[in-house]
């Protein structure tokens, strides 16, 4: 099973596919998708649109696994966000993935087995997980991860199918 | 000159298409793209994407002008709405057309010359200026062909225009 997990955002994109088979994972790709303080919102959209239909062709994940949103968020940035959130769940729709949504405490506690672990907790624990080197910078990267980590331990639980 | 007004929605979304030319107003065309409770939110967004896509594409409109956000509109629902809007100017986007964004307050003002209007008065005068027997139903149309009007009035205010 391929996995895109991704951590939503508009300035960056953070992005991380991997396999998971047997038990064991590995980390096909991972980067950020970003966009330029600037330019007009309109483009910044495109560009995350495009980016990530590129990173769906290219490595044919079957499930998008995406973090869940909450009115509580960040109030500057929720409605900017969301709507980057919309373009990134509807390249994956276009292509037929399935798609689930985590919250953070869902990612924590199945990255880590505890839903207040640290985010430096979380990090090293998607580290050894993966077998990576290093933690992947940016955080969104490493973020990205997780949640598809946290996608192929959940097993597509309904639970975390997105709802009307 | 053509414009796409749009209310932006989930569940319903306005749409109205007029021309404006020597400062008369026609109707090209006025619908609602909805999508059903109960769908997927995935599938909600695919299906405004090709609605509006459509509506491009028969209409071929040069310019976008869509209802702005804000963090304090209604909490339950800014962050699903955000995202259709999203899916919406991504449409117009990839077709080529400018983005404008207007909040109510200028929608009032521009249309009725009032920036505390009531809701009746503003559809009460898009059913004049458009020439139309009756106030369009849903709601959701009529204000989105005010928003087109705001837009004609405003002749594409660099101020509207959507910022990063």
């Amino acid at each position: 099973m391929i996995i895109l997990g991704i951590d939503p955002g508009y300035a960056i994109v953070g992005v991380g596919v991997i396999e998971y088979k047997n038990n064991h994972f590995k980390v096909i790709d991972c980067c950020a998708v970003t966009t330029p303080a600037g330019m007009p919102f309109n483009e910044r959209l495109e560009v995350i649109f495009n980016g990530i239909t590129d990173i769906i062709s290219k490595f044919k994940p079957e499930t998008l696994a995406i973090e869940k949103l909450f009115y509580n968020s960040n109030a500057k940035t929720v409605i900017d966000v969301s709507q980057a959130r919309g373009v990134i769940i509807l390249a994956a729709q276009l292509h037929g993935l399935s798609v689930y949504e985590y919250t953070p405490l869902q990612v924590k506690q199945s990255v880590v087995g505890y839903g207040r672990a640290e985010k430096k907790q979380v990090q090293e624990m998607t580290k050894l997980l993966l077998n990576l080197e290093t933690v992947p910078k940016p955080d969104d990267v490493a973020d990205a991860l997780a949640m598809a980590i946290c996608h192929a331990h959940s097993s597509g639980s309904l639970m975390a199918k997105m709802k009307a």
